[in-house]
């Protein structure tokens, strides 16, 4: 009788389970397919068949493929940002290193959502897949201000992250289209970037001198 | 007689002029609308009151929504590319420099234009409005690197030139939400990384490193 019964209370958590593992099936699928055509081009049939699901399934669990492909985006945008989760504690610019190399690492093992996210291409683009993309940049450069212990960003220094951040975004697509740069190479190449971008916004607002000498640096 | 014939020549030359006009104006009614809203939310109709003209002869020009925004994006994009068309004859940096002052005059001028173009934002961004954007990049990128007297890049120089123009295109949408650093000041400052980011890149390849004697500028 209790064995019974406890079958009976773990059924629902074991279906819970398959059918979150269902979705993020569908979704995988349908990030996989949305980086590499157009979104106008891949139908719900498309990625039925790619996850070797029914095209009501898929309707079943996202309504349509506009949800599907947000929330196949919004997967994609959380799962990189739970990567990038600063440890704390180390030098402001060894920590920078680490949150790229997660951020490269990111890139390599989903380079298709990577892209789906980034590229910004896809068609039926909306304002709910552009709110998810500028969050990730958002949260991202407070990341950044927080490594470095700044609170609140001038002008020129605003200006000069997020600039870095397009330069970062930029890289990761170069690097997954042409892969001729050593990893290694091309992310000591961003965190030099960031530096040498600071020294540039040093002459021109005093506080950035002062936090490149926070630091460890220079001004140019 | 020789007089009324004349008439009835130019006749059609006039009404073309005015087709033409009106065509721009519905473009220009377009990309201001586009360029605040993402374009799901703008309607046919809206345009049409935009512009002061009636919903079916928007209809008559472009056919639909897709094809108006399109043909908007497409001439915001020649108007841009025929501004940033080289003088010629100058110092790479002081062409480089001036590229950049007409960037912004267009940016100025033209700001639901620009940003409608390059935030990447509005939905129904179809494969077409995707290769709009990037045929602009691709242009100034070998722009840049015929100012350069660059032929063909290597791996290291490409991801720094498409990492300087994500980053001009970056502080320029930065600059348009606020306004709040100068222009000369954000111009200078943009030739300046672009130095910059080329001494880093110089520590990596070689090349770069007599790209920069070249420009009159040393390595770091």
């Amino acid at each position: 009788m209790t064995a019974g019964k406890s079958a009976e209370t773990a059924r629902p958590a074991r279906r819970r389970l398959t059918v979150d593992r269902r979705r993020e099936e569908l979704m995988a699928a349908a990030l996989e397919l949305f980086s590499r055509r157009d979104a106008e081009d891949v139908s719900i049939d498309d990625v039925a068949t790619a996850a070797g699901a029914s095209r009501a399934l898929v309707y079943h669990y996202f309504g349509g493929k506009q949800e599907l492909y947000v929330a196949a985006l919004r997967s994609a945008a959380e799962r990189l940002e739970s990567r990038l989760r600063p440890q704390g504690g180390g030098r402001p610019l060894d920590e920078l290193a680490s949150g790229l190399a997660c951020y490269f690492d990111f890139a390599e093992e989903h380079a298709a959502g990577f892209a789906a996210l980034l590229r910004g291409g896809p068609a039926n683009r909306t304002g709910e897949v552009g709110e998810i993309v500028d969050g990730v940049r958002q949260r991202l450069c407070r990341q950044v201000q927080k490594q470095m212990g700044v609170e609140e960003p001038g002008p020129v220094l605003r200006a000069t992250l997020r600039s870095w951040i397009a330069s970062v975004e930029t890289a990761g697509l170069d690097w997954l289209e042409h892969r001729d740069i050593e990893r290694p190479t091309l992310e000591r190449m961003l965190v030099d970037q960031m530096v040498a971008l600071l020294a540039v916004a040093a002459r021109h607002d005093g506080d950035v001198g002062r936090l490149l000498e926070v630091l460890g640096e220079r001004p140019a």
